[in-house]
């Protein structure tokens, strides 16, 4: 087997993976809640992981699908729940894609030049605080 | 094949399962209500399991699935439903972690000396029933 | 909901269910290896299940779906992988049932009076080691 | 919700995490084969991911579920295949746990004093180039 193309400048970098990360780290340290964050590149794919001490197990999954959604819709999370709820246009849609579409905050696109190029997914606490972190982890990107 | 190192004092211990479920057992035949009780460990992986006669067969999976959430996420998953319904701010993580997590009581952490050292799974009846199973199994812990 | 039937004469009991996993333990701390035991009924549906200290957490899994094969087809797991190989006869079985099909020694059916009545599934050791404390559970029920 | 225990001495950390990780990138670098690394703890939860850049996209799974399968049965993953192709006493053990189970090279158990505490699980090569970043990375723990 040989390699894929070199990863396009349109894609995050594990690089800009690990300050991402660590941005968001720095900031879930600030409200004292451990957090678990990932971080999937322009394909979506995983990129990199990691979980805080004692941060929540079922987050793992979690951190995960709110990056993946984050990208494959190109939307946050929380914006993408505002439309998914019971009587909503996109009620269901959690259903879908294998059970990988997480609508409630925390996952957020990261973006280059206004174009998307990956996304971060932040999971273990309130929709607030995994919100705050994402977005944190995020702006790593623009420094 | 190698052997692991030593479950830690902070997780729940077999012993201890089986006095949990055991008391549970009890407040379930208090009730007239068979159970289906599930221990799991700090790792969220299963310790212990037991179904009473004629308790329900579809809750097996749940009441192990309650077990494993309620540690995923240090929380009692009926308190976990409360913040899960449309409208509110988890709405949709009963579809991550591939359907393992549980958002109806009966699922309780286990702690000691204020740590989460586990949790239990109770289902086989009510709501209501599997949360008071639940919660006079994890008091047996105190003892 | 109202409950089922009486567990028929024909079923493993909770309380026999208790003694074969005791057994079993029993012959493991012989061995030295300890063991993840799991016991289901006539219908197949698990009825106990206990993990011992420091036993793999793989073999959660796997005893309760030897356990199940073992009652499926009313046969030795280790029995229905000799006819399971590459060029034999059920070669394939593994992947039916959703991957609950387990080819390897280590589950029993559970008899009385010649009838199978459930079964028990050992793992955590070699195929020989889960084997005989598969048979020295299932012969609880004898005594 | 609360925080778990902290974790026991006796699981790999997320500082050794990225060590371990490191280590396996600089044996990778050294190969000139991109890899995918994943370390997961005492109880076989992830801890830590990361992909190099243009390393296989089919790997992020498989070497999440090499580390899983490495602590849940404290073995190489390689070992573990000698075991189980047809005709071995596990041959089957691949369709147990939902498909985690892998087994070829590429997850190494990680220990301290002796005692199994995570594992860590490199994809993105050949079975060869797999064993020795995830040795090299093995060895980070010992440093």
């Amino acid at each position: 087997m040989s390699t894929s193309a070199t990863s396009p400048a349109s894609s995050v970098t594990l690089t800009e993976a690990r300050a991402i990360i660590a941005a968001g780290q720095k900031e879930a340290e600030a409200q004292g809640q451990p957090m678990n964050i990932a971080v999937v590149d322009h394909g979506g794919n995983l990129l990199a992981f990691e979980r805080m001490p004692n941060a929540w197990l079922g987050s793992i999954d979690i951190a995960q699908k709110k990056a993946w959604t984050s990208r494959a819709f190109d939307i946050e999370t929380g914006d993408l729940g505002k439309n998914s709820q019971s009587g909503d246009q996109f009620f269901g849609i959690h259903a879908s894609n294998n059970g990988k579409v997480m609508i409630f905050a925390g996952g957020v696109p990261l973006k280059r030049n206004g174009q998307v190029i990956g996304a971060v997914g932040v999971s273990g606490g309130s929709g607030k605080q995994d919100q705050a972190v994402a977005e944190a982890a995020a702006k790593a990107l623009e420094a």
